[in-house]
């Protein structure tokens, strides 16, 4: 496949302290841009990262079409490049732009696109663990027309930012009462743009209140626990591992679903089911409720120290031998090459 | 209130043919851009129309932080100018902001910058029934940041788009019975940009059934009838009117509340109460239900030729005395400065 590509003067490399990173505010050389109109993607073209110009009519600022995955490369010891299960990226990307009535990006254009731009931008791929390269392919909606109906042209980019861990501090989560996230029927497993921007106030409220997080509940009954908004969400009761099964209001996780595999390699007892509040509460109340993690691409896996429901709050015990390290363990070891990796779950570049 | 002005060099003015206007395609010649940063809103400028520049990373392209407005300016024989019940868009735009937890625009930056706007912009607004300008207020988070959490700057903007009648030829609508527009505790009521986006697949399927609109119902049960995306909804069952009450899922529409008032003022049995499929099914079905309309400002009311539920299709009797002609004659005679307008809704510029 033809990729244009236009190289900076001068890298940005050198500017950047790698020790000292906020999550997603810096970004490397270059970007992939590919358009799509007149019923088809064009020509990529790899390009300086730096603003673009778009109409003030663009449909995704009025009717939010806007679709993305987050993905991460690592590199090992060897300065060789590994993506971490990318179909599954790929496939959602398509699948969450479906639901928005947006086209598909091609195969080509997207791994043949990312790969020539982890290519160019290779140096800032930095190795050693904590160390990553978040990669955010995302499709927006660039056509100047304000009518609600879906857009005739498109943008498909990809921007990269140097990343190390992406949370900080311990994790304490707020069981959702009264907002919710997504509806039956709606678009809470796409990652579509507009299921970020809903969380933004409630979450708002829970920090006031000492809390990182909103673990939303069914939007019907609130007393069924589905996902944290940017993370899947883990229970260990007992020795016994639950998670909510996904579905329409429930994002398919990358992150998730390889816990869910590891987890049946390595003979932990895993149940995939709806998990009521009551039962975690009451769990937690015997101290049957050993750990609480979430999972996604930018955490990985974080540990979540406590919650709150209604008037009632649960602080979890320390653990030494948690599921969340030792699933951590195991996630990092495979994606950054220095474990046994038996679902080839990791691509080389 | 300072307002800073460049004008354009030639008015695009004469290439326009107004008797010919697509929806929302054609902008002025001026737009109003007023920056949020550092905790506080800019001087606005007021700037000839065109292409801006915005980060890739800018939130609102991964996290759907936006949102906006629908108003219009009515030009009435004595070349005086009005807009229609402006406080209201005022008022829920900064409540759509909030409950994306965005900032809120000052009083003076929207009012000021809008009648500004709309005096350099003057002849584009149309006189002539039918003729409007339609405005688009609209906030948008323009920080470059890839975070999952509110940006710290934003942009309000101000475009407008000569206008005639929004919606062409009949419109039939299906009852949506699996697909969900807003959940309880979620943004429905906001105008936000992602519940538009989540609307257009579901649309798309109903088009290619023959129908224009989809008419959602609650997410729990589609039983109960709730608002069409972007308009709401009113049934005539015999001489009454009803349609359902707003709630963190319906949007507060301006016609519609208008609607609600004159239906008062003139003595029009109305009922604002929810609606359910079985009772319009079932009042069809014994030749009650006289007529279906929806309300929107690009609208204005749109009557509903027919409906389609499961597998049952409904065609709505023609009927000469009107509902839904009496109120667009009323509204449009307000609007257009022809009839009395008793609670002060005509605003002159």
């Amino acid at each position: 496949m033809n990729i244009d590509i236009e190289l900076i003067q001068d890298s940005k490399l050198n500017t950047v302290d790698f020790n000292n990173l906020a999550f997603g505010r810096i970004f490397t050389d270059h970007m992939l841009v590919c358009d799509f109109a007149n019923g088809e993607w064009k020509t990529p073209k790899i390009m300086p990262y730096g603003p673009m110009l778009f109409e003030p009519s663009a449909r995704v600022f009025h009717y939010g079409q806007a679709v993305f995955e987050g993905m991460k490369a690592y590199k090992d010891d060897n300065d060789d490049v590994f993506l971490f299960r990318p179909d599954e990226n790929f496939n959602r990307i398509n699948k969450s732009g479906e639901r928005l009535a947006m086209p598909t990006v091609p195969e080509d254009v997207f791994f043949e696109g990312l790969k020539k731009l982890l290519e160019v931008d290779n140096a800032w791929i930095k190795k050693g663990e904590g160390n990553s390269l978040y990669i955010r392919p995302f499709i927006i909606a660039s056509e100047g027309a304000i009518s609600a109906s879906p857009a005739e042209e498109y943008k498909f980019i990809i921007i990269c930012s140097p990343a190390q861990s992406y949370y900080a501090g311990e994790v304490r989560v707020i069981f959702a009462e009264k907002y919710s996230r997504s509806a039956d029927g709606g678009v809470g497993f796409a990652k579509a743009a507009g299921n970020y921007a809903a969380q933004f106030y409630p979450t708002s409220l829970a920090h006031k209140e000492g809390y990182q997080q909103i673990v939303w509940t069914d939007a019907s009954t609130h007393e069924f626990l589905e996902e944290a908004g940017t993370m899947n969400v883990f229970f260990r009761i007992g020795d016994k591992l639950v998670t909510a099964p996904t579905s329409d209001r429930i994002l398919d996780g990358v992150t998730r679903k390889s816990i869910v595999q590891l987890a049946k390699d390595f003979n932990i007892d895993i149940e995939v089911r709806r998990v009521s509040v009551t039962e975690i509460k009451e769990a937690a109340k015997k101290g049957e409720l050993k750990e609480m993690f979430g999972s996604g691409t930018a955490a990985v896996i974080n540990p979540i120290k406590g919650f709150k429901h209604q008037n009632d709050t649960f602080e979890l015990p320390e653990i030494s031998d948690s599921y969340a390290s030792f699933f951590k363990e195991k996630l990092l070891g495979i994606q950054y090459n220095k474990l046994e990796d038996k679902h080839n779950w990791r691509v080389k570049l």
